[in-house]
């Protein structure tokens, strides 16, 4: 079983049901959430299927939103190259990192040769270690990877034209699940967002899982995070963190939100954290007790 | 279903497995858990099964429990006033409270009658408010009940003689998930354990869902916790206040310990509350998202 998660830059709930139905519309595969977010004028959507069915779900989907989502028009807060700006492949159960990478590169080479659509692998499936990591390969944005790809050998897709449409680029990569979760600070000063999604980030010397900006959304500052491997940047540590920076600068966490999905031992691991069970055996869960005994 | 989780006045593994093995011959019952505590002398065997089975492999364990332990021999730090000192029955799944009374009175009835041990009914199947809390059932332990039940009306048992043997009394019940739940801290000093227990406590003031004792255990001060409704008085709370009055002793917490099983959503809401989530979706979390529609 494999999990995709791409994301659009689109908040409109219209197109957002298409994209839905053409995934459906594959047999094998299973939406398991939608996430329309219109601050960021961005929306994801989660998926599993076998390996198969995933990889033919994901080109489909990728064709619809290219179809539908014109760059040229497209504004938002979040960092964004293409009408589907990612499209992750993530191991779950049984499947491995290597199946993802496979099935990244070959519905990349797809897209970039039926859609004429710029590719760039990312993540596991990268290229270059550059390309590792998705901001690396976003920088710019769609506008200004529209201005260099055609002479900047750096630039280059992995597969496809160099040369942005309407639908810009999209990077097609493979990772372990990630943790997409926004802090809300009490206050309206987005620099103090900034400055902790700084301190906060592996990038910048902060912690090495955690991917952050800040941002002003709806009037309140936003420090916006990706964890890229929970198991070992754990959810309570980056909170812990951002709470630390945050009260330096006189300010709260008013709330947290997640946007998807979350896997379920991040939040038994942040709860045991917190209540100092440190040697809990998760098998004192009495639902897991019962599900994998049977009764 | 339902879940019997009884409590025996023993720490001696040979007698524990006898116990479980006579669970174990019940057809229909699935014993999930057994917890041997050697500082309290004291076991919890977790059981489930259908209404009737879990009726009598309760009753064949504590008739087991009254053959292998002797209760003039026994000695240890929590209240106790049986070989099988607490019996209580707890919903599961579709079962009702009211299935849990009504299995309690006539597990209780043939335990008085057939094995001649006294039984004093607590929790939702109690017979007068005094014998809802299960301290007020337990006061004076074993040794003050021995020499009290044959004269005072007060302490006259539901069924069953008035009269102790070497198999004691037994308290069976019916009551919601109850967590049980140490808290060791920093300091070998009891008596700063037991005014945190003071504090913390319904009974004494503190928190309704919480009753609590201060041990001393391998040298360590510890405040021994029971939970009796999570969904209320949720264990965040509990620990938080723990700590806000072991601070005011210059003392912390070192670690905590579950004894026995935690529903998940305890955990959960614990998990949810420190990470700032008010306002999470259990269907984020991407197991539950895919037991609940299948793939």
């Amino acid at each position: 079983m494999i999990e995709c998660i791409p994301n659009f830059s689109t908040s409109d709930p219209a197109i957002l049901t298409a994209l839905v139905r053409v995934i459906d519309q594959v047999a094998g595969v299973q939406v398991l959430d939608t996430h329309v977010d219109s601050d960021h004028n961005r929306s994801v959507i989660t998926f599993v299927g076998d390996t198969t069915s995933i990889g033919e779900a994901a080109f489909c989907v990728v064709a619809e939103a290219a179809k539908q989502i014109d760059m040229q028009a497209h504004c938002g807060q979040h960092p964004r190259i293409g009408a589907t700006d990612v499209l992750p492949f993530v191991p779950f159960g049984a499947a491995t990192m290597e199946q993802c990478v496979t099935l990244a590169r070959a519905v990349g080479q797809r897209i970039g040769e039926e859609l004429a659509i710029p590719v760039f692998l990312y993540g596991a499936a990268a290229t270059t270690p550059e390309r590792y990591e998705l901001p690396n390969v976003r920088q710019g944005e769609y506008e200004g990877l529209r201005d260099t790809i055609a002479h900047d050998p750096a630039r280059s897709p992995d597969y496809g034209p160099a040369q942005l449409g309407s639908a810009g680029a999209t990077a097609v990569g493979a990772r372990m699940p990630l943790i997409a979760y926004n802090i809300y600070l009490t206050t309206s000063d987005v620099r103090i967002a900034r400055r902790i999604a700084k301190a906060v980030r592996g990038s910048s010397g902060g912690l090495r899982g955690v991917r952050a900006l800040g941002l002003l959304v709806d009037g309140r500052a936003q420090v916006s995070m990706n964890l890229t491997d929970y198991k070992t940047t754990p959810l309570h540590r980056v909170v812990d963190m951002v709470v630390r920076e945050a009260a330096a600068y006189g300010v709260m966490i008013s709330e947290s939100e997640l946007v998807g999905l979350i896997p379920e031992d991040a939040l038994i691991d942040a709860a045991c954290f917190y209540l100092h069970l440190h040697t809990m055996d998760t098998q004192q869960i009495l639902e897991r007790r019962i599900s994998t005994q049977g009764p």
